[in-house]
């Protein structure tokens, strides 16, 4: 290999030229969400090299990342940290799969901890779609093209080794380089890094179901009533059915007023192309692409900017895109009456998700608004307290159900807008005792097991454990 | 000041955020060369405000940075670290007008130097033509548009403190943005940042002077008998005008035998931007604008790439553009029977100029060029001993005269291609006693006063020292 030509013939090679030893970290990104085959590739190989106690790093884990739960069985792995974690693996770490502790962080913290120190990462295995024999490479061109490339960007800058992995090698120089070749040792070329098809989840269409358009459609007047839908207003909605109808009712409510808002940010979807590409955003600020849509977007489009995790939430920049949100759109699958979130565990304390960007964005924006069922599966959204907390109340201001509405009690400016506007404003615990009436109160299994993960806010402080179900 | 409005209402309420204290370290770019007005504006504040021994680190001093040498008498300024250094200061500083020694890097060895720690800025002054108020900016928008900003990038990353001067304050957010918000702590508006119209010098345009024609005519035909004119190719040139002439040179081989080159590099010029609009080259790699032609086309073009100071040449880099180079024409005030060159000081010994990229292109490049007339003013080029080693012989392949050419005595290869391609190939004794019998052998002045300058190598090793002359 030479600084001219960092092409290794195999994986193999490349993750003996990168020095990786037992006990080292690993790092991946999830672009490819569940079409993802680079990290069970690189897996197998560490494990086919006879590699042990190896810790993944990694923004999220998805299904297809299951053989991860074989990996720690036989040993070649035994330490996660992620932002996010599906259930088809939190449930298993939720009862007992690792024996060491899960490190969550939020999609701002990860970047942050990189930066710091506080977290290092040996070898960074990242997938791209395209690349070039010197590294510089991005996830735009080639046929598993995934858009995005910004959770990869962190661990390009601060790996000790940083490994593309790519299916199409393009001529040097590769235009435009998402990630530059001054960070890359080693390019990989590998029949598939993936299957794009897979990106879209069956979530990212608008939801029909009635429910979910009658909270999006209080929480789009919420955010009428609010004041902040104006000139220059910025926004931020998740891949959800319900937050999907959240962005289209807002869409309809700019075209009305005749409003250009400055950016929709996060990760991006065909919904917010199209606002988009009717001028209704001035631009994209883009960390992720969640369907096909985004990923034309960001190729065709100078105004859809494609973004690293740093830019987008983490607290250690100067700033960050979260730091100018003015709406934000959230999920929850419980809330206390602290207006605490949980997103982490169900209500059985299993493991099932993770911050994400949800901590970040609610720290940032000037309007963070929970969207959710006030009853799902016959269970309360509104506890006592959370099983976990994922968001702090403190960065809560607003609770939106399909029974009514409610603010965070130091947001009593808003609560009275939401009110001249004729939205149905109730008290947390009214919310509750309504909930309870209609389902009763539901007997929650706590977890009472040994931890089995740390979630750190994104400031790096401890914010709670998770405990083992048996 | 918060996360999301960096805005400072004015330049001297920015340094007191800095916390910019005497003995510090302050540093600013050159991309509006001798339009800039930045670099004075802000030492006549640190002035105004009795700061003391600051040291400037720049990319390069040019003559309408003369204001620094008052900066210096004053005591307000009391280092230099610079890659370049205009004669309007470098004459001062050779004739002691420093008390200490200038740093002279390279335009990789100042990344390189910046990410290993080896140099440290404490607060970094970036022009940018638009910018918005989180500090994402540029050079590409607002009336003061000077193209690439790269020799700001590893500024923007590595400063303590970092503060964009601009005259054009966009919505944010600004994009494409050169340099992140994630970076930026303070945003100064200012009236004008420098005049553009400045920023291209009377050097670039091709010669007509029959000499440097028939030097380009050599070096072109050179190009051609190494066998690196081929598809793929690459190839840098400087901004003066016989080096000019070899690119619209090359062009013609090129258009000739159908041939489409991966890249042209370096200080961007309107004539490589011909060349690369014509399709002869697929990408521009440009980490300077040279003149308007080529601020227009990097907006205009993505395959015009905006590239990093560290990402054209640090040799601390994993791989640079320079390390892909196959032919760099570079020029030469000196060169001695080692074929070392001399481009910082002139026959007597003051400081005139500085390596630039010279060293590193020279490293990086397969073949490197120096193509310079065999005697100017009366002097002949060729010396027992260059007053300053710029770049080292061993990173010289050819010299390229008016009289003939000369290899290096490790590129017997190309010795005979160009033998059979007719050109008239001499040893570098003969050229150097062929101009001594038209000139004569001059007297030179050896300096020998104390140093006033370490030159550094890109790889950070001392490499020569220059002594005040008296």
């Amino acid at each position: 290999m030479s600084r001219d030509n960092k092409v290794f013939p195999s994986l193999a090679d490349a993750i003996r030229s990168s020095g990786l030893k037992d006990g080292m970290t690993l790092s991946f990104h999830h672009h490819l969400r569940e079409g993802d085959r680079v990290q069970n590739l690189v897996l197998a190989e560490c494990a086919a090299m006879g590699l042990r106690q190896l810790t993944v790093n990694t923004a999220a884990l998805m299904a297809c990342h299951r053989p991860l739960l074989d990996h720690i069985g036989a040993g070649v792995v035994s330490g996660i940290e992620c932002n996010y974690m599906h259930p088809a693996i939190g449930h298993a770490i939720s009862r007992g799969a690792l024996a060491g502790e899960v490190i969550f962080r939020s999609h701002g913290g990860r970047p942050a901890a990189l930066a710091s120190g506080e977290t290092r990462i040996h070898v960074a295995f990242i997938a791209a779609s395209a690349c070039d024999r010197a590294g510089n490479c991005n996830g735009r061109g080639g046929p598993s093209a995934f858009g995005s490339i910004g959770y990869a960007m962190p661990d390009a800058q601060f790996a000790d080794y940083v490994v593309v992995v790519t299916d199409r090698l393009e001529d040097y120089p590769l235009v435009p380089a998402s990630i530059d070749e001054r960070e890359v040792d080693a390019v990989v070329l590998i029949d598939s890094i993936g299957d794009p098809g897979r990106i879209q989840s069956g979530t990212t269409r608008v939801t029909r179901d009635p429910v979910g358009l009658l909270i999006a459609g209080y929480a789009a007047r919420a955010l009428e009533a609010s004041g902040l839908v104006r000139e220059g207003c910025s926004f931020q909605t998740g891949a959800g059915g319900a937050s999907l109808a959240v962005a289209r009712f807002l869409g309809d409510i700019m075209r009305r007023q005749g409003i250009t808002g400055a950016f929709a940010s996060g990760g991006i979807t065909g919904m917010l192309v199209e606002l988009f590409e009717e001028g209704l955003f001035r631009t994209l600020m883009d960390v992720q692409c969640f369907d096909r849509e985004a990923v034309r977007s960001m190729v065709e489009n100078q105004g859809h900017r494609e973004i690293s995790a740093a830019t987008y939430a983490s607290p250690q920049a100067r700033s960050a895109v979260v730091d100018h949100l003015d709406m934000v759109i959230l999920g929850a699958t419980e809330m206390d009456l602290d207006f605490n979130v949980n997103v982490h565990t169900d209500s059985n304390g299993l493991i099932m998700g993770g911050s994400g960007g949800h901590s970040d964005t609610a720290a940032g924006a000037a309007l963070s608004v929970i969207a959710a069922p006030l009853i799902r599966a016959r269970l309360p959204l509104i506890v006592d307290r959370v099983g976990t907390v994922t968001t702090p109340g403190r960065h809560v201001d607003l609770l939106v159900t399909q029974y009514g509405l409610a603010c965070h009690p130091r947001r009593e400016d808003l609560k009275i807008r939401l009110l001249e506007a004729g939205l149905p404003v109730w008290t947390l615990e009214d919310l509750k005792k309504k909930a309870e009436s209609l389902a009763g109160i539901p007997v929650r299994r706590k977890a009472q097991g040994r931890p089995v993960a740390r979630v750190i806010d994104r400031e790096g402080q401890l914010l709670d454990l998770i405990r083992a179900v048996d």
